[in-house]
C-alpha cells in the first residue's frame, strides 16, 4: 500500500520527537508499505525566522520571505531522513520544488497548480522512504513559493492525489475529530468518519484540527484522509465522501469560536449598494466578516449587525469610518465580544426540526440567542461568551452526541 | 565595474551586522558599480545544525548533511536581500544551485566544475544587486552539495571568474594580510600586495585568513582578489600574480602554528616501502602529517620524526600501532607539543642566505631549532612552543619586515 503521511511542527518539534516520527514511519515500512512523509518546520522555527525578517524591515519582500521560510522544512526533511537511516531504513529527502510541486507565483500564499511527484515513484520502487518538505513549491518562473500557514496539510493531500496514494494520514496533536471539544464536553466522542463538508464547516466554526484549504482540495479531488495522533497508534477519523448511514445522523459535531466581536451599523439608507459599500470597504481592509444580521429600522433605514475576529476590530472601525462618511446619520459602534456556537451535520439537509430542537434546548438552559445564521448543513448562533461552554454542552446533549 | 564581494559568518552574524553589510553594498551601488554578494551562514548556525544532526545519529548521511547545511546560507541571502530593500536598493537572492554552481557529487567536500552564474548578468543589467549563497552547488545528478568549511571564499572567487568580474573582495574580520600576527609582533605591517603562492604558504603555515582551496583556485585561473575588513573601509591586501618589485623582497611574512604535536617512530627497517606503509596508514586514518624528518639510526634502521595537529594524536597512535605490528623492534612514541614557525617569500627562490640569516638570528635569541623543512618559497622550523612568539619576533626583525 502507498501511504502519504504528514507530521506537523509539534510532531517534529525537537530531536527526540523526530526520532519518534522515524520509529512510526519504520513501523509502516516493516508492515510492507511504501511510505512518503511530508513534514513541517520544527514548531517555533517559522516564528523565529519571521521575527528576524521583521527586525530587518517591517515589510519584507514576499519573494524573499519565501526564500527565508522554506529553510524551516528543509532542515526537518534532512534530520528526519537521518533519523530513518539511524534505524536502518533507506530514505531520501526531497524539497517541495524537487517533489514536483508547481504553484502559481503568489508568494506566501501560492496555490497548487500541479504535482508530478518528481522521482518519488522511482525512489519508492528502489525501496526508499521519501521525506518531502511541506508548505513549499516552485512557481512557473522557477521561484520558490510557500502556500501559507497550514500549507503542509495541503502538501500531503495534494501529494497523495498526485501520486495516487492508497491512504493519506494527517498526524497531529489530537486523536481525531470529536463531536465537540473534550475540554468543554467530557463525554465528547471521537468520530470514526466524517464527510468533507462537515469537516469544512467545523473548521470554519472554530474547530482547529486542520486548515480549510487542505480539506477543500481533498473534497474537490476526492482524496480520503485520516486525522490521527502523532503520539499514539489509536485509529483516528477518516474524512471522506461516502460516510456510512449519513442520513440517520442529524448532527455530527458542535464547534465553538470564542474569538469574535460584534459590531453594529445603524441608520444605513435602505437602498441598493449601501450595504455592499460597507462590506466592500471591510473586505478591502482585510477584515474577515463572519455572521451578518440585518433588520429594517425606522423610516426606511437599515440596521446591520455582524461579527469579526477580535483582532480585526480596530481595522474594521477604521474601514467603517471611511465607508459611512457619505451616509448622513449612519453610525457604527462595537457592541462587544460574542461567542459563536455551531452545530454541523449533513443530515440537516433532509430533516426539519434541527433548529427547533436546538433553540428549545438552549431556551431551557437559559441561554439567550443574540444572532442566528444558517448554511445547508450548519446552524450557528451568537451568544454571550460566558454562556458558550454551557451552550456547547446543551447542544451536544440535545442531539445525543455523547458516548453511549 | 562588476564587483563580487564575500561576507563571512561573523560579518553577517546577527541582524545588525546584516544591516551593516547592506550599507556597505549600497555604497558600492551608489558609486555606480554592479554588485554581486556572496554570503555565508550566520556564525554559529552551521555548528548548531551539525549538533542537531549528531544528536540524531553519530554518522549522518553526507547527502542529507548537505541538505541540512545549505539552509544556513539560504537564510542569510534572504535576510541580506531584505536589508538591501530596506535601504531602497533593488536586490534579489540566489541559492548556489540557481547561481549555476555545478560541482562533482562528493557531498560535504564537492569540487567546483563550472560556474555559469545563472541569470546573474541579466539581474545586474536590470539594476539589481544579486545576493548569492556561498558554499553550495548542485551535482550533475541534481543533488545539492557543499564545498567544505571555508567554501564561501571559493564560491566568491569562482563566481568572480565565471562572471568575468573586474574585482573580487573577500571581506573578513581582519584588515588584510600582515607580515606577522599583530598580536605577537606589534610592528607587523599590513601588506599592500602578496602573490598567490605566498598567500598559500602562509595559509598552510597557520595564518588563518583564508582557506587554501580558494587561493589555489584564484591562482589557477588568475583571479586577483582583495582581502579586507568587513568593519571598516581601509584598503586591504591585494592577492595576485604580478607583484611589484617581487625580486627585491626576500621574505614577505612570518607565520606560526602552535597546534602541532611531534611523534617519533624508531627502529623502522630502512628498506623501500617501510616508511611508505607507515604514512599510508596515517593517511588512511585521516591524520594530517606536516613536517617530516628522517635520520638513519643504528644497524641500518631508520628513525622518523613528524608533526601532526594535536587533535590527530590519538588517531595517529592507533594507526601506528597497526602499521608497526609487522616491523619487529619498531616503536612509536608521542614526544610532545611543538610550534612551527615559517618564513615565506617569493624572493627566496633566487637568493641564497635566507636560511643562514634565519638560523643565525634564532641562535642569537637562544631559540633551539628541533626540526627543519623547506619548500621553494618557505622555510619552516619546529621549536618548543614557549619560544614560538620570541621566534616570530626575531624572524620578523631579521628580515626587516616591521613598519619603517
Amino acid at each position: 500500500m502507498l501511504i502519504v503521511e504528514k507530521y506537523g511542527g509539534t510532531s517534529v518539534g525537537d530531536v527526540d520527537r523526530i526520532k519518534n516520527v522515524a520509529c512510526r514511519i519504520k513501523a509502516g515500512v516493516d508492515a510492507g508499505h511504501k511510505m512518503v512523509v511530508v513534514v513541517s518546520a520544527r514548531s517555533g522555527v517559522t516564528n523565529e525566522l519571521i521575527a528576524r525578517a521583521k527586525a530587518i524591515t517591517p515589510h519584507p519582500d514576499e519573494r524573499e520571505m519565501d526564500m527565508l521560510m522554506t529553510v524551516g522544512e528543509q532542515e526537518t526533511i534532512a534530520l528526519t531522513t537521518m533519523a530513518l537511516h539511524a534505524l536502518g531504513v533507506p530514505a531520501v529527502s526531497r524539497t517541495g520544488p524537487r517533489a514536483g510541486f508547481t504553484t502559481d507565483a503568489n508568494h506566501m500564499r501560492a496555490r497548487v497548480q500541479s504535482i508530478t511527484g518528481g522521482d518519488i515513484h522511482g525512489q519508492l520502487d528502489a525501496g526508499k522512504v521519501v521525506v518531502v518538505a511541506g508548505f513549499q513549491g516552485l512557481s512557473p518562473e522557477g521561484e520558490v513559493t510557500t502556500m501559507g500557514r497550514g500549507g503542509s496539510d495541503l502538501s500531503a493531500i495534494a501529494l497523495a492525489q498526485g501520486l495516487g496514494a492508497d491512504l493519506c494520514r494527517i498526524n497531529t496533536d489530537v486523536d481525531g475529530v470529536y463531536t465537540a471539544d473534550p475540554r468543554i464536553v467530557p463525554d465528547a466522542r471521537k468520530l470514526d468518519e466524517i464527510h468533507y463538508e462537515e469537516m469544512l464547516e467545523l473548521a470554519s466554526s472554530g474547530s482547529k484540527v486542520m486548515q480549510s484549504r487542505a480539506v477543500e482540495f481533498a473534497s474537490k479531488f476526492n482524496v480520503p484522509f485520516e486525522v490521527r495522533s502523532s503520539f499514539n497508534d489509536n485509529p483516528g477519523t477518516i474524512v471522506k465522501e461516502q460516510v456510512a448511514s449519513m442520513e440517520d445522523i442529524l448532527v455530527n459535531g458542535v464547534a465553538v469560536d470564542k474569538n469574535q466581536a460584534r459590531i453594529g451599523v445603524n441608520n444605513l439608507p435602505d437602498r441598493p449598494g449601501a450595504a455592499a459599500k460597507v462590506f466592500r470597504q471591510l473586505s478591502d481592509a482585510g477584515v474577515m466578516v463572519d455572521m451578518i444580521v440585518q433588520n429594517l429600522g425606522r423610516e426606511g433605514r437599515a440596521n446591520i449587525t455582524f461579527t469579526v475576529p477580535k483582532d480585526d476590530v480596530f481595522k474594521a472601525e477604521k474601514a467603517l469610518e471611511i465607508a459611512l462618511a457619505e451616509f448622513e446619520g449612519a453610525s457604527a459602534h462595537t457592541i462587544g465580544d460574542i461567542a459563536k456556537v455551531s452545530v454541523v451535520g449533513l443530515g440537516m439537509r433532509s430533516h426539519t426540526g434541527v433548529a427547533a430542537t436546538l433553540f428549545d434546548a438552549l431556551a431551557e438552559a437559559g441561554v439567550n440567542i443574540e444572532m442566528i445564521t444558517t448554511s445547508e448543513i450548519k446552524i450557528s448562533i451568537g451568544i454571550r461568551p460566558e454562556q458558550a461552554d454551557d451552550a456547547v454542552r446543551t447542544a451536544h446533549d440535545a442531539f445525543g452526541l455523547g458516548e453511549d
